[in-house]
């Protein structure tokens, strides 16, 4: 691609921290510079926004533009240029789920996929927003992730996410680390017994091709064991043996590098020291731990399977934080580099 | 005590990588003014093990010196002060399992016991040792901890460990992270299913007693949840509201200082951070998995349960590499320094 990739941001729910870190992340000059960035939210609330930031930092002198999505100009870092959303943010109190913060945030993100699917843009980037929020305006899915993929024609199941670290303190990998999980959210006994050799295998496929499209190259990859120890010889558990190990032999054969099952207490700590650029993890909590001791307000969710480019922040609306200036702007910032990663590599 | 205490250090399997490391973390002088070291080992052993380490680092000039357990005297980096295990240690080839090396890694810690018992010694510091040897030397025994409740009368369900994390890079808390385990040596599965409230209550006074008797002070403890998200009220399990905030409820009303269920991806950073000192982990991995991402090199197992003070390496045999002068004595030396805070603490 000549120019620079589209990317569009969305706050999430406009009474969480997602309108203030898209605001602080947007300041970010190198950020402009590889990419063009437009808002899709609402003008008056980023005025609002941008007027909280003054008071809490009395340099700040960042502007809003509302913008056509049609207009190519490049963003710069002292305007923030606002794609209006379909829906105007309804004002209600910061720092509660209500209806009006779900309908506002679905209808952003929502109107952000038609511009993308229209070549109006080249990826979305998401703020946090709320389930109770989401489900109050009606909408019975879990997350964005699942809007989205409705709103593509896909199943839930078709779309996934890795949990993504990028390089920086506490990683010593020039070239971050992918998690993708077996199992997500579901309690651990039903996760344990939910995990089959065909998801281990899909997980392993998607986190290969996902990484081989980031990092521009082969990744290496390690399948993590269920059991401590690795299943000690299955003293303690038979998992190993019985589903991942061939999941591993299937992966070998159509060609990945990839190593496993791995006890999962090491294998984190050796990926860190740059042994692994990617993680098959069994259940939530075994990918979530250590990704989030490397580097928990650097974190990014990078969709799979959507045919548009989508990453997120990976934390939550932080109701309890909203407007004290002290949100970190790191995931978000995260979150818009990966995707323009991603559109650079796909154009 | 007006003395410092005396600390009896084993190697281990003696094909192992205890005997160097312990020779290693002797040449620490800090440990000498806090404590009065002896080996209770083999002198040829050490002989041995010294004259490998000076091929590995030509400035070294370890004496090796046969000491009674019962001489007062104080011990320096310069010479290894070894007590005569009731075995010597049979030629025969390192880096491999054989039923001699566990006959001499059980015998070496039998006659501490006994030492530690008639008061010759205040805590015992144990390197690693294999348990294949240890079974092919006729101990039907998992390991030291249970080789040592036998020894002083005990069913091995009396005894259990604390991984600790002693202060240090990676943990900006000046009083290392303490994590007593629910459920430890057993498959996933099994382990969901075997958690108990008692259990979790058992666990949390277990950790309560240690962390104050090593820190000096009440110590600040957060139980784990099991489940992704703490249980998402139930929606992702019930152990949270059935088992977990029961046992809290319990501990609260005991008077500790305790908080939880907490969502334990975040838990570990939140205590790293400094918000805890110590931690319930409702499974092997969930509690492994940041103590070794924090500080693989550094964690010590603390012994509970026992009349006597032990203290261990919580690594391996590591069989290979010995001999390459490449193991790192990090875990032995703060093996070393828990225990002698123990036995200052116990005084």
């Amino acid at each position: 691609m000549a120019t620079t990739p589209r990317l569009l941001i969305t706050c999430g729910d406009p009474a969480g921290i997602g309108p203030e870190i898209a605001a602080a992340a947007w300041q970010d000059a190198t950020l402009h510079a590889a990419a063009r960035l437009r808002l899709v939210a609402d003008v008056a609330l980023m005025q609002q926004t941008v007027a909280g930031l003054r008071k809490n930092a009395a340099e700040n002198r960042l502007a809003v533009e509302a913008i056509d999505p049609s207009d190519p100009r490049p963003s710069t870092p002292g305007t923030l240029l606002v794609v209006p959303s379909p829906l105007a943010a309804e004002p209600g109190p910061r720092g509660l789920a209500t209806a009006g913060g779900g309908r506002f945030a679905a209808a952003a993100v929502l109107a952000a996929a038609t511009m993308v699917r229209e070549h109006l843009a080249e990826g979305i980037v998401t703020g946090p927003l709320n389930k109770a929020a989401l489900a109050a305006a009606g909408y019975d899915v879990p997350g964005h992730t699942e809007l989205l993929a409705r709103a593509c024609g896909l199943a839930d199941e078709a779309v996934s996410m890795m949990l993504w670290l990028p390089p920086g303190p506490g990683l010593h990998h020039s070239d971050g680390l992918g998690v993708v999980h077996v199992t997500l959210h579901t309690g651990l006994a039903t996760a344990v017994a939910a995990i089959t050799q065909p998801k281990i295998e899909a997980a392993g496929r998607r986190l290969h091709a996902m990484l081989r499209q980031l990092l521009q190259r082969e990744p290496r990859i390690a399948v993590a064991a269920l059991n401590p120890h690795g299943g000690e010889g299955g003293l303690f558990g038979d998992e190993e043996q019985r589903l991942i190990a061939p999941a591993v032999t299937t992966l070998l054969s159509e060609g990945l590098t990839v190593a496993g099952p791995l006890p999962a207490d090491t294998l984190f700590a050796r990926a860190a020291a740059g042994g692994y650029d990617g993680i098959v993890a069994e259940y939530h909590d075994q990918g979530h731990i250590p990704i989030k001791l490397l580097g928990m307000h650097r974190a990014v969710n990078i969709t799979l399977g959507l045919p548009i480019i989508r990453t997120s922040v990976a934390h939550g609306t932080a109701f309890d934080i909203v407007g004290t200036g002290t949100a970190d702007p790191s995931s978000m910032r995260a979150a818009i580099q990966a995707a323009t990663r991603l559109a650079a590599s796909t154009a």
